[in-house]
């Protein structure tokens, strides 16, 4: 098996609703460092998993809609705790979504799963990996 | 499947016998910089793989058992070879005993899988993966 | 010159005034990690720069004021664009009131200067470097 | 499941045919950091995965027929795009040839997997993932 | 002192003349992953070092009349060895010329130094530090 | 000012006296991965600041003095607190004298500064800076 990985990230201001949440439960914010895998099991005619131009693009773009935002405030995550790994899974799944649309290009129809994985300090991430 | 890390470290001395080890069968020591990743297929009702609280203070406590001790002198580790693999295998089943008995909170019955990476230096670590 | 360093992390949340901010004008936030190194020309008595327990007890302290807050909600920050670089300096001049008082020990008195980086992700930070 | 990783770098110039690349039709070249994982089951009897002195040897030997080269000149990869991810694979096959004929030791028998990650830069980079 | 810091990178080929040079006499060819350091006594009315998006811009600009080339047939580097530390210089350098000509704001009046570091893998780097 | 930096390690064992070190007087161990910095004004003649290969070697050298031991039984600690700060200064006097005598080649004599960092952890490290 093959996998491409590129990294970008994205600056988000949240709170959190629920005890177990502590301090966090205050708005703050965070800085997401984000990975996200691309995976198959043959290279395509270029010797390639995936296009990392258009790749890294179409990343940018998903990560665009919630970076600089408070995400209390967006529709899509109304009443929805945004963890840092429901949030890996957001990004995955809208990847997925121009994976199928052709956004990242033909021969990303031989992709198979999807690793996305937010850093959001030196001391905790997490990832949601998924099949396409 | 998701999964969530976090990150802690310990420093302990020790020694290995046997040839293979070459001059690592002299008492010496490590910094492991130990990296524990709780995977389940769905999140938690409050989107969380696992309190992240808890499990960072369980690390924690796992480590303070090894924690600025020489291994050597260790009962659990009599005449065992306390190689960076095999330790990480010792912190993941410490893990996943207070995982059992309810230490994690009760959301944690949840979690399917543990893994624990041990890295000994910027050019070498262990990783063991065990199923819960 | 002698120094030694030690790391942690806040997550806040804030936004700026003034055009040359694009997106950031919006309210959003960001992990700082932050490391803090202490310089001294000799060592103590016990061969140190500086008690790491206080130094990082001391550090977290700091930290607290700030972590998990607004920091555009915070009085002391009112009307001021809270930046990488003015963050900052926030910390070493809070950190060197805490050198002055003794909160790290008699042995701080020995202490020249002090840099304080915060890093708000893996392509930027910022640091104050200051005497004490 | 246990892994044991070693990490290695190499320093290779190369270029690649076909639109998709743009400018990286250009002679250019990079730097590899590599990192090969070790996996198997069980522990050896000396608590190991691998003779780890024998991997990075053996991963140092294999990245030196690739090493301080023009990829573009080797016979080996004439028409052939070495981009990130075959060579990972490459890498990958060229150490499971030699852990077949025994040059990491007879314990390395008990490996069941490998994989070989290239690192590119600080924002991408592929793997390889085979059985043995 | 504040500094503020931003990271790029660039993928390169050349060869280097001398018998110091061992293999690397070959050409081959490195990934440069770039910081660079701007410093100022002073914040200025934005409570910034400058203008990041400005700097980002700029940096970018730079490489990329060295990304993707062979540097042996860049007429600028004829007859020279473009070591990492020689780079590091003109990277400096070619910087210093665009904040005197105002490229990355008015506000960049106010920097005293510049710092530019070549990491060319994990385990060697190098830094050029001027004045402006 | 240009610099080079290359990086190795050593894991040894060792235990500290005095109060302030808790639990850290009890037999212990350390992985210090060890960046050593040389600094000069011009480079040479071949655009280097001191022939890498022969710095790496040297380094290995001196690191292998201490690397694989317990420093409490080393006459050279007999009685000291070989804390981080303190061994860094130790490698930092031992390269000192070896560029005095010329084990880094005649190039070597135009070096000014040296500066040597230990990581203990992903959360603190030490540096000693001096002149040549």
């Amino acid at each position: 098996m093959y996998s491409l990985t590129v990294r970008d990230h994205m600056m988000i201001a949240h709170s959190f609703r629920g005890e177990v949440f502590g301090p966090a439960q205050r708005l703050h914010g965070a800085t997401y460092v984000v990975d996200v895998s691309f995976f198959r099991p043959q290279l395509d005619a270029d010797n390639l998993v995936v296009d990392i131009g258009l790749a890294s693009e179409q990343l940018k773009d998903v990560l665009s809609a919630m970076n600089y935002r408070n995400l209390d405030d967006e529709p899509d995550f109304a009443g929805t705790n945004t963890s840092t790994e429901m949030l890996a899974a957001v990004v995955a799944d809208r990847l997925a979504d121009r994976i199928r649309t052709g956004a990242l290009g033909p021969g990303a129809s031989g992709l198979e799963r999807l690793a996305v994985t937010l850093r959001e300090s030196h001391v905790a991430w997490a990832t949601y990996e998924r099949n396409l």
